[in-house]
Order: structure tokens, then sequence, then C-alpha cells
């Protein structure tokens, strides 16, 4: 059908001598995204497959994406060099899995004792956010797009419980970003691993601890199975994935499909964040009545505050280690400090006043 | 532009022979909207001509939507008729505005000790909401979507303190929906006034409070000067504006079209809540650093109770009064139950663990 209408377009721009953009207006477009996840991936898949289907829709079927997953590509961690190189057009992913390839990625995930979603999307729309990560990412041939949220991240299950700094000591943790990082300089080896592996790695004791992300994807893991402690979050508050891509590709487009391309992934992002509302708060409930046995559990006040101690000293590093990241820090924490401000008079103070 | 491809177009049709979806392919669409604000009104106003502009683009020109704000259709309140006689394609209002007109428009804006932005989105899309909502436009010809949110608003401003519940007994108050119900059953006088005539009802004592929305809004109205008493929020945790379309319009919109709009609508809403956020955050500091004679306040406990019960007691009235509110209001409450333990454990554990 499509093929057949774009047939008659080509005969019209022959007849009646119209511009090529009439002839664009029906063309169709073939993409490819390459996912970090495997196939049918809850939440983060679906952001996906959400994003794609609008995509075709809003385009009358001009647009059409391919997705694959890992184990199409077999490259999870690589979806950042195969946009580049525009082997795919199009990515999901998260950002702070490529801190080793370029070290300011590390910044457009979460952080550590930092903003909430909403002050996130807040400082990533109005408070110079999304400027700072088109300077990381621009020289890359890249365009990035935030990805969908998590919302709040759990600590994480571990096999013995912490009671103590000295408990950190030579944990082998699956733990990315900024937080592995923070815990390395307490003593923790902190490895990151692709979902598929997770669940082999704890049970053969190749880790003694891992964080993934919350009730939403953590229970069909089935890691309450091999570790019995679930510890609250301190390190991933609003944990953003994103969309990559390759800028060429892009702006290869008409403006139409750029526009419905760009509008797909952000609303797919924002219903990323609706949907691992909901099914935290559902799968919260199903842990709590089949699996009672699960200890929920929140770091003792002394390795909270040897974390955060951590956690501000290699901020320091980093911000005095190079000019970029200083200016992304800054505008980070001076944003915290505003907007958080706001949050205890609206969202903390409301819920603090309801509280039963 | 359009015009010339929308004559090669026919042209095609005519030479080649092809189906009439060639044809609607380039036919541009014009529609309208009227919203219950007043010209260029900021936040709410922009939320809609951010959905314009990107259904605009989206559609390479072929939606073109007009706004009328209430200078020009002089009926703020009259959205809700406007749309469903198809005087006017699309509005945007605030659905608990049109509550004596249609009962059970009541439960989609937001409720007094209610849930918080994501959690009614969470229940929206994954709870019923949104087939609830569906139940009640419906028969009137109407689609409605979400339009934006505030966040949490405050809880208003007042000319003299509020220190027990005698204090509210004949005091005239600006405040709309279920609140106002609430404050009423408490001895109070609720009233709902245009935007553009708050500050004269306030200035000459024509009421004796108001509640408008929180210092994303506030502030720009001047409200500061005539009132100083500025308390924190209790019932409107997570005031949702909305989008209604006329059903029989929509629908003879081409899919690609439907699924523009759609899409449109439902990202300049999440737009909306992140914009609202930001607002927010800087003009809190504005407040505090130039107008530092506003008083922040907060209802004193016995005040709360006392509306608390009110509120309870109203909800009970409205159940066994009609089937489909207790359904409505039955949904809510089981959803926040459920959906509220998984906010204490995320973002509000997370916000007491980091408070200083």
């Amino acid at each position: 059908m499509l093929k057949s209408l774009f047939r008659h377009t080509v005969l019209a721009v022959a007849f009646a001598a119209a511009s090529s953009s009439a002839y664009a207006a029906e063309e169709v477009y073939k993409l490819k995204l390459a996912e970090t996840w495997g196939p049918n991936f809850p939440i983060f898949g679906d952001s996906v497959k959400n994003m794609v289907k609008m995509a075709e829709e809003m385009s009358n079927g001009r647009l059409q994406i391919r997705v694959d997953s890992s184990n199409k590509h077999k490259a999870p961690f690589g979806v950042f060099d195969m946009v580049k190189t525009g082997q795919y057009d199009l990515g999901h992913s998260a950002s702070y899995y490529y801190k080793g390839k370029v070290p300011n990625t590390l910044y457009f995930t979460t952080m550590p004792f930092g903003m909430t979603a909403m002050e996130q999307h807040a400082w990533f729309q109005y408070g110079g956010g999304q400027e700072l990560m088109d300077e990381v990412y621009a020289p890359h041939n890249l365009m990035a797009f935030p990805g969908g949220n998590t919302g709040v991240q759990m600590g994480g299950w571990f096999k013995k419980e912490i009671n103590s700094v000295d408990d950190l000591q030579n944990l082998k943790m699956r733990i990315p970003g900024f937080a592995g990082e923070v815990l390395a300089k307490l003593g923790a080896t902190p490895v990151n691993i692709p979902a598929g592996e997770l669940y082999t790695s704890l049970e053969r004791n190749t880790i003694d601890a891992l964080e993934w992300v919350g009730p939403s994807l953590d229970l069909r893991m089935g890691f309450h199975k091999i570790a019995p402690y679930y510890y609250m979050g301190w390190h991933e508050p609003a944990t953003e994935l994103m969309f990559i891509a390759n800028t060429k590709k892009m702006e290869a487009l008409p403006a139409d499909l750029q526009a419905i391309l760009k509008v797909a992934m952000r609303k797919a992002a924002y219903d990323m964040y609706v949907h691992s509302y909901a099914e935290s708060a559902k799968n919260w409930e199903i842990m709590k009545s089949e699996f009672p046995d699960v200890q929920v559990k929140t770091f003792p006040a002394e390795v909270i505050t040897a974390i955060k101690k951590a956690n501000d000293e290699i901020l320091l590093e980093k911000a005095a280690e190079d000019e970029q990241a200083a200016k992304i820090i800054k505008s980070q924490q001076d944003y915290l400090k505003l907007v958080r401000v706001w949050t205890d008079i609206s969202e903390y103070g409301y819920l603090e006043s309801v509280a039963e």
C-alpha cells in the first residue's frame, strides 16, 4: 500500500513538476535501533516498542523502525559506538554505561544523593541539563534524549547484612555509574554485568550483591530466592535511560519525521516513568504477600554518612580534573539546591502532612 | 506552499487513479481550540501552544489549530459545552470546573488528601482512571485527556490567619472542585471566579481568601500585595488540567492525524508538569528574597483533622447517592492505598533519608 502510494507520488512529481518535498512526503524511511536490553525486556523494552508504534502511526507508516535486542547485536554496552558509527540509526541504553569511554556521560542518568525524577526533568529542560548533555554527545555525532525513568531505585540485594562500613570491604557488587566509584572508595569492588547474567553471577557467588532496579523489574529476575536482604536506595534516585540518535541520520530525515521521532521518544520516556511507578507499586504488594521472608533494610546511618562523604570527595576530584565535569557538577548542585526547597514544601511536605 | 502541494496531489490522484488516501495525505485540517485561560496565560496557555506547535510540525502543516482564549469566546467555564456542541473541536480546561453540570467530572482533576501527580498518572494509565473518565465524558460526545499537572498546589492566600475551625465560618474563598464542598461543610462559602477577576475580588474584599495554584503562577498575580498569609496545601495534591476533543470531529480526522493530536496532547501535558515544577522552584526563591514579608503557614492540626473528617463524610455521601461516583471513589481509594506504600518507600523514603 505504501509502496503503491509512493509510485503514484513519483508519477505526480514527474507530471506536475512538483518540488522534491512532494516526493519525500510519501517515502518510507527504514531505521534500525539497537537496545542494550534483551528481547521482550519488560518496561525498558516496552518503552522502545511504545516509541516505535507511535512513530509509525503518526507518520502513517513512513517511519519504520526495526529494533535489535542484545541477543541480535551481541553488544549490550556497544550501543554508543554502533550508533556513533552509523551501524545503527538509533539506540536505547543508559548514559552512565559509557563512562569508561567518555567520562562525562556519567552525569546524565542519575547521581547518588542527587535529584529526584521531577527535579532532574526540571534541571534537564529548564536548568541547562539538555545543553550540557548535547555538549558531551555532539562531538561523537550523537544526539541524546531522555529515555525513561525508573524512579528511585532500591539499594540492592545482598547475601549478607551490611552493619558497618567494614562489611563493604571486598564486597563484589554489580553497581554501575558513579555509585560504583563511591563504593570502590570504601573498599568494595564494583562491576557491571549485563542483565541476562545477573542471576547466575549472584547464585554462583561471582558477586556478593547487586542492585538492579526495584520491585518493578527485580521480582521477575528471581533475586529474592538467592539473597535475603533488600536494601532501600541512596544511589540512584532518578535513573533516566536514554534514546540516542546518529546526528547525520537524524538530520537526513524530513523535518516532520524528525519532529515525530523526537516527540515519540520524549513521550515514550515520560510514559516509562509512569509504567515503572505502576509496576513498582503492584510488585511491591506481590513481594510482601508472596515472599514474606524478604527482609527490607535501610543501611545504618554510619554507612550512609561514610558513603555520602566518599561521594562528595569524588565529586571534588572529578571537578578538579576536568573543566566540563566541573561545569556539569556545579550546574546539578546549584539546581538541586534551588529545586529541593520546592520539593520539600510541595511533594514532601504534603506526604509528611498526610502520613499516618 | 502547502496549498501548492495539495494541488499537485489532486493532479496525482486524477492522473494515476490513486486511492483517496493520497488525496487525504496532503489535505489541511483546520481545528479550533477554546481554552479556559486568558491570552498568553503562563504555563497553562504555554502547554496549549506547545501542543499546537508539535501537532503542526509533526503533521507537516496538515493540522492547523487556532487557539481562542477567554477574551475571544467569553466563556471560560463554557469550554465543555462549546466542544460538546462542536462550536469548537478541542478544548483546554480543568475537569472539576464542570461538576455543576456533570457531577462526576469532579474526580478527574485532583482530590483533597488524594494521590500525588505520579500516583495519579499511574492510576490513570494502569489503574482504570482513563476508562472511568471515558465513561463520564463519552455520553457528551467528548474525549478527555490529561492536560498538564501543576504538582502540589499551595493552600492559598488569606487576609486573616486561620487558627481554628471557627475561623473558617463565613470565610468567602475562591476554591473550586471537591475542596470547596469540604470547606462549605465546615461553614465557609466557596466560590469559583475566573483568573482575570481574582485580584480585584480579593482586593475589594468580595472574597476573604483564594487559592490559585502555587508560586509558579501566583506571584505574577500579585496576591502577596493584598494578603499576607500563604498556606501550604492539602486540597490539590496533583491538579491535572485536561484536553477535550469533540469525538465526532476527532474521528473524522485521518488515523495518522488522530495519532499526532493524541500524542501531542499527552506530551504537552507531561511537559507542563515539568514546566510547573521548574517555575515553582524559581518563583519560590524569588518570593523568599523579594517579598520576605510573605508568611508561609501550615494549617493547625485541629483544622486539618476537621477538614479530613468533612472530606471523608462527603465522599461517603457521594458514593451513597450515585453508583458511578461510588465506583470512581473506590477505584481511587484502592489505588491510593496500593501506590502510596511504594511512594513512601521510594520518593518519600529517599527525601527523608537525605533531609538535613
